[in-house]
């Protein structure tokens, strides 16, 4: 919980009372490495925010698992486009690792929204946050070849080329495991 | 002008203070067709609300111009990945048909979050909705063939078929003029 109200404390003012409102909305949860914090079909409740451990989120495309993003300690986790419409997700959310969270529902985030001064200025930054990254994402995937895609996978996750399976950053990156080898070997000589 | 206190209208409530600070914050700007909002390689310093008219989003790819979204009346055009960190855009923003907006700046927005009741719940509510669509769109990106993503073209802008050229729904969808052609034909058959 400490990590979660330092993370708020970084935005915006909290007073103790607005901590221990806080600490009440928000719930721990874990979850093995393999299990899923949202499944394909299921419709998103919760946002959760990642004391430890790390997530994936995919698609899957005619049986093919197309992994989209990561998050990983320290960031929020969602399917907002399942989240905030209430609508089934097609997208689906895996520990990779032993993972701990703080979550919280959609009606208490709404109370949160309503009972915290700064609640609506948080949410707002918070999102924007992911946002941008969202955008630059999708830019990326118009414009940038693979091997611009791994660089700049390696300057967003850093830490997580250790943590991750090969097969998965591939997949991030849009292509075949065998292709990401290559492109490593040129990078490293 | 009205348009706009319209729309925020439905989200929050606006006194008559505070609707004559919107007025004074938002400015009005008048765009001819081919003009743009935004071009490539600048920093985009203003959120505009459409009140009239149609801008594309576009990315230039070795010469080759991607058309990425569109915004029309009643919408906010913005390309949030450089006005929020405030850096070089990459996407391109032209109007397709002369276009009548009001802007506000990214100063004067922050005044306008520090000076108006409801408006840090505006900002949240309003980027939240622009932000699932664009992560819809990147997973249709992932996911879904090229007439899928002309059929969900058509529901979200049914209005758009007969105002813009073929050249960019193609891209939009990401395929040749040729190529939706022949959609088209099948589609209507």
């Amino acid at each position: 919980m400490e990590t979660l109200l330092r993370v708020i404390r970084q935005l915006i003012v909290l007073d103790e009372e607005e901590e221990s409102i806080v600490s009440r909305l928000f719930t721990s949860r874990r979850l093995a490495a393999g299990e899923y914090f949202l499944e394909e079909g299921r419709t998103c409740r919760h946002v959760g925010f990642i004391e430890k451990g790390l997530v994936r989120y995919y698609l899957n495309v005619d049986g093919q698992e197309k992994t989209m993003y990561f998050n990983r300690e320290g960031e929020f986790v969602c399917n907002y486009s399942s989240f905030l419409p209430k609508t089934p997700s097609r997208v689906a959310i895996q520990a990779l690792e032993n993972t701990e969270l703080m979550v919280i529902s959609f009606e208490d985030l709404q109370h949160f929204y309503a009972a915290v001064r700064g609640a609506e200025r948080f949410g707002r930054l918070a999102i924007e946050q992911v946002f941008v990254t969202h955008i630059e994402q999708l830019r990326s995937l118009y414009t940038d070849p693979p091997e611009t895609r791994y660089r700049q996978f390696l300057e967003a996750y850093p830490d997580l080329v250790q943590r991750l399976q090969q097969y998965y950053i591939a997949s991030y990156v849009g292509i075949k495991p065998q292709s990401l080898s290559r492109i490593r070997k040129r990078l490293s000589s």
